[in-house]
């Protein structure tokens, strides 16, 4: 490559993504663009220096090894796994020049990137949790950069980064998700794969995944197989084996990412009645069945040795501490049509009130699930209705407006509950234009209460409901949208200049696009290689 | 395949993209989603008998051939490629059973699809014009199927189909087209290409490529290299070459579409300013140039001369007998501000009216267009600024709420204009959930006027602006959204039944998805051979 050519792509690499300012077909405001003084650096570090002096990274020899005094050496796969991916992306492609601009003669050369792992367990071969330490501290400098974490989760959040840089960070919230649903659309194993390493580069450490509802049931249980066999859009292209499970439970983990599974019921569980006899509730047209079903049917012992066997199996495959047990929009009109149920209501003493029949389920779930030692998520329904629940269960917040949902974050909290946020984060939900600026407003501890309330806010997750999603436009439609949720639940409260986030984000978008993920525009702009496929 | 598995893949292949009613988190209106007594044809034929005799298409026998009596024979290369095309739509596969559900104990076999072209000029190694004959008639029996078409672009937009079937089918409407934005994005040639194949499944057979505009000019001019040079995102990547565009060309050609491109002046312009000195007004600050630059500057000799070479390339780059010249949106406030401009208002007695300084410079630039032989296509503005305009003039509409742009269609078309729509139908603007539907519904005739108004009608196009699309979403933002598009200007008039196209028009989207074509889903649903893309 000649000097001039390098010194174009350079001035290209500088010029990338600026977005023009042309907008005349529609009624965006204008913002003034300014460069940020972070460059492209997202989700923002907690406490970031850049300094004016640059470093080439020459690929030839450049190496990313583990320091001399790091607890996890090259035993450690997740490391090594990692330290290719890094290496890839600073130097999988010829189309990278080595270094960026000098202020002197010529710049001098960063030959290593020492990780240092400073904890005496790394957690090297464990899955990350609610309370993984996710901090990290990058010095970049002559001769090497260092980058020191006290566990393998904070190394894997580390940026790179060729000015001289001192970064020290960590999250600002522990839970950061994303809700991907594959029961409306089947989602192949490709998509979640990519989304799972769109999540890694944006620091979220959840992965929600709502894995069966009314439309289909893929999950492929090898306890209850008819599920799928029956449930799923196709009994063997549209499920996910065990094997399938596991491969995605690991790609995950390798990149610190938690897998959280969601088992909704009582409501949402159309497609489970057609492999599982007598688990939803007959409605009735008058005296009548009338051949459609409800919720699960709440009244029966079968329903709870069926739950017992099911959710033992799903504690055994999913590993993490949590699973997510739904609960939400339960709809009482074939409750209200059944005289069995009619008769129940009636024994127990509940009158015409149905949130208690819900309860009633719930809390039999609950206790089920307690049972096979894991945590749980609820959606905020249940605690709505008084469900006694335990004092780790985390509320998961997803309704209302915006007065409303701030209103139950500070009821929750004030219970003294555990919550997160996903309301304004919805992202199934599109308007035309620039609509990361809202998402990127919303902020989880905005609402009423004290300091300590605020703590029990763990964060928040992004979702993308299946109803208009699947293979074909997920991916662009959830990045970088869903960026936006990421800095808001990693960086401090205090980062919220939308212009200064146009600028990084603008190239953040870049970056995942050269790295394959098609993520969409924010505006008007190019990026220096764009996207390959159609 | 066992008989059992081709049973399985019989019944899935019914049970194609039925769609779920479940829509918990949203508002839609549910559906009922009955199966279309017309199957998935889309967009609908005129006149359609399908009996319920079917046949089996045998894979290794059949054979697309030219019928003995047809004027395009073997030499016909763009019969050739359409056979190869819809050979491997047919057969490409292994997934497809070649056969479909019989009646009686087995299907009778179809050999031969006969193409005969009627008359006695094929026009097989012609450009599609706005005059071309696209109407066919397609009769499947035993032991041939017939497709019998005038002219070539018939016989493309033949719909293939395996019951007995007898289909007599022209379009509604000769102009029927899809605008694309390649100024505020770049679209990589595969994307052109892949929507120019997907716009041939819908027949579609206008391209409008809006190829420059303000944000860049990626058109590389043979005479004028700086434009794109100078305009261009980058003068290398980021570009259409002359082979580019003669390539480009040739694909459209062969799937029976023109391509029209616009080079929207005088407004809409500021990258042509960087590779053009003086073409562009200065803008003024009180009594000095700003340093910014408005619309081409409409009083300098030298900015005719240019637009001569320009268009005379133009003219000879694009067979096409039309162009598009733009002339939406003249932001008057630079004009206004430069004293030369003010010096000529007085001069020719425009008085404040910067709008006949805008008609003054079209009607140049319409006569320099004339001496091409080129017809022009122009946005509403300047027949609304009343230019004096060619009879053959196509009007475009654009702007307004549905009861301006009636109106407005109304105006033209009662001045004895040919007009066509595209108001209703920008499908840049997105909006949640089944926006489709409103798509659909709009009809370019339905304003007040006469007959003899409504057929100065010439058709419509579905635009998709380029502020928000680039290589990463534009297809899955595009299809099946303007399939709505396709059916309304190709299909009867009394074709609105919006049940009866959700059904038709979820199994053409699963269609279009297994040709490659990433087409987002309509709403939660399947399809037997998902995306394989991310």
């Amino acid at each position: 490559m000649s000097a001039t050519l390098r010194l174009a792509l350079l001035l290209l690499a500088v010029a990338v993504c600026q977005g023009y300012q042309s907008n005349d077909i529609d009624e965006e405001d204008e913002l003034v663009y300014e460069p940020s003084k972070y460059g492209s650096l997202w989700p923002l570090p907690q406490k970031v220096r850049v300094s004016e002096v640059s470093f080439k990274l020459p690929s030839a020899s450049f190496k990313i090894v583990d320091a001399k005094e790091s607890s996890a050496g090259p035993s450690c796969s997740l490391l090594q796994n990692a330290y290719r991916r890094y290496y890839e992306y600073m130097f999988g492609s010829v189309r990278k020049p080595g270094y960026v601009k000098s202020r002197a003669a010529g710049p001098s050369e960063i030959s290593e990137l020492q990780v240092w792992i400073t904890s005496a367990d790394s957690e090297c071969d464990s899955y990350p949790s609610l309370t993984s330490d996710e901090s990290y501290e990058l010095t970049v400098d002559q001769p090497n950069a260092v980058l020191k974490a006290s566990k393998v989760w904070g190394a894997l959040r580390g940026e790179k980064n060729i000015n001289s840089t001192t970064i020290s960070d960590f999250p600002r919230f522990a839970h950061r998700g994303i809700l991907l649903d594959t029961s409306r659309h089947f989602l192949p194993i490709k998509v979640i794969l990519a989304n799972l390493e769109a999540m890694a580069m944006n620091k979220f450490n959840v992965f929600h995944w709502h894995i069966v509802d009314d439309p289909s049931f893929p999950y492929l249980s090898r306890t209850f197989p008819q599920l799928s066999q029956q449930g799923a859009y196709h009994p063997y292209t549209h499920v996910y084996t065990p094997a399938d499970v596991k491969m995605i439970i690991e790609f995950a983990r390798l990149r610190g990412i938690r897998v959280i599974p969601e088992f909704d019921t009582p409501g949402h569980t159309q497609s489970w009645g057609k492999g599982q006899k007598d688990l939803l509730t007959p409605c009735y047209s008058g005296t009548t069945p009338s051949g459609t079903f409800g919720p699960v049917n709440p009244i029966l012992n079968t329903t709870y040795s069926f739950m017992r066997q099911l959710f033992s199996e799903i504690s055994s495959v999913f590993p993490d501490a949590y699973v997510h047990l739904g609960g939400d929009e339960v709809d009482f009109s074939c409750w209200r049509s059944n005289p069995d149920i009619q008769n129940f209501m009636e024994q127990q003493g509940f009158g015409q009130d149905y949130s208690k029949l819900e309860s009633f389920y719930i809390q039999k779930l609950l206790d089920i699930v307690t049972t096979t030692q894991k945590g749980y998520m609820i959606w905020q329904e249940v605690f709505d209705n008084g469900v006694k629940l335990k004092p780790d269960t985390l509320i998961h917040v997803w309704k209302g407006n915006q007065q409303q949902y701030k209103d139950e974050m500070a009821n929750i909290t004030s219970a003294g509950y555990h919550t997160l946020l996903s309301t304004p984060w919805y992202l199934n939900r599109i308007s035309y234009g620039q609509d990361w600026q809202g998402v990127y407003r919303a902020d989880p501890q905005d609402f009423k209460g004290t300091e300590a309330q605020k703590k029990l806010v763990i964060g928040g997750e992004a979702c993308l409901w299946g109803e208009y999603v699947d293979a074909t436009n997920l991916t662009p439609r959830l990045w970088p949208r869903a960026s936006a949720v990421a800095e808001r639940l990693w960086s401090a409260k205090e980062v919220t200049d939308i212009s200064d986030a146009y600028s990084r984000l603008s190239m953040h978008r870049c970056r995942l696009v050269e790295r394959g993920i098609p993520a969409e525009p924010l505006f008007t702009s190019f990026c220096p290689h764009e996207y390959k496929g159609v």
